[in-house]
């Protein structure tokens, strides 16, 4: 296999990052392969439920982020990794793996991945989708609510107390790491043509 | 000739439109075209200098965006136009024409060309270049002070008093119909080569 390109995913929660992230897989299928940040959360096996229900999810720490790092070092090398699972229904990290086989393209999905500067740097296409907050915070609620089976009110009660200040505190600042800023996310055809014929020639050149 | 491709490159003064126009044009030589809507400010022919000194340049009234319309789409039709060129020694549009050739591909650069709903909607790909509004009012010092031999006093009373308005008013909000926003214009060579990929895409599949 010649040389990887990696394309890193950032944006807010709900930006639209994951529809994305999925179209490419769509297009590309095994010719990506991705790492998911949001499955390099912590483990916490020594906390309870409930006090892992009240850790902060929105900041650079609450994610181990150097094993993602090597992870991708890894999946450069042409090995493949066993990469951890996250379980939002416990607030911990599963006791599956998931195998992850490298391809010539490796996407990397996350709120944070920008705001890593390790992860930041070996990314070869730094991409930030953007929202309005107000359509950001409806789609979250939307999925954590339909799709995660938390309640309104914690839903709620974590957006302003966590998701908001640390979006302003880190997420917000990490655009500035951006190669290009795509707004309307997932619904944006041009921006998803852009990110698939630049793929395209990559394959074309080094597949 | 096959379908013609339209590129956007839109952004508020100094930063960095002209470089990614000039990298894009270097880049493909005759299979580009370019409308400069700057070349589109209207005629003022029945004022004196110092009344022409005083219009704003920096609002939408400012250009005669349908004339640039109308040659964008006798493009698209195949046919060549007879540009018009301005003169900002004088601020007036210059006797002189510039005659333009279709080509596969069209660019359109200006500060405003998606605040116009007409214009924004005959361009396939809208891309809106960024930079910070203290790297942008330096590079414009340098260019009109050097460039076109204006007296920075002069440089610093127009920014304030319509450039900066202006870009509020009517640039800042038009990046909303933007495709993809593109940070630090032109030293962006991952954005440079996101759009050449496409051009080339393109190409192949038209030229």
């Amino acid at each position: 296999m010649g040389r990887i390109l990696t394309i890193g995913i950032a944006g807010g929660t709900g930006s639209g990052k994951t529809t994305i992230t999925r179209r490419l897989q769509h297009q590309f299928e095994n010719r990506v392969c991705t790492l998911y940040h949001d499955n390099y959360y912590r483990a916490h096996d020594g906390l309870t439920m409930e006090e892992r229900a009240k850790l902060n999810y929105d900041e650079p720490a609450a994610f181990e982020t150097d094993l993602l790092v090597r992870h991708l070092e890894a999946l450069r090398r042409g090995e493949s990794v066993d990469g951890p699972v996250y379980d939002y229904t416990v607030h911990n990290r599963s006791k599956q793996r998931q195998r992850i086989d490298p391809a010539p393209v490796v996407l990397v999905e996350g709120i944070l991945i920008l705001a890593d500067s390790e992860l930041c740097r070996s990314l070869d296409i730094r991409v930030f989708v953007d929202a309005d907050a107000d359509v950001r915070i409806l789609r979250r609620i939307v999925r954590d609510v339909r799709d995660r089976g938390r309640s309104l009110e914690s839903v709620v009660n974590q957006y302003l107390t966590t998701v908001k200040p640390m979006h302003e505190l880190y997420v917000e600042p990490s655009r500035r790491k951006a190669d290009i800023i795509i707004p309307e996310g997932g619904q944006n055809e041009v921006a998803v043509e852009l990110l698939i014929r630049r793929i395209q020639a990559h394959l074309q050149e080094e597949g």
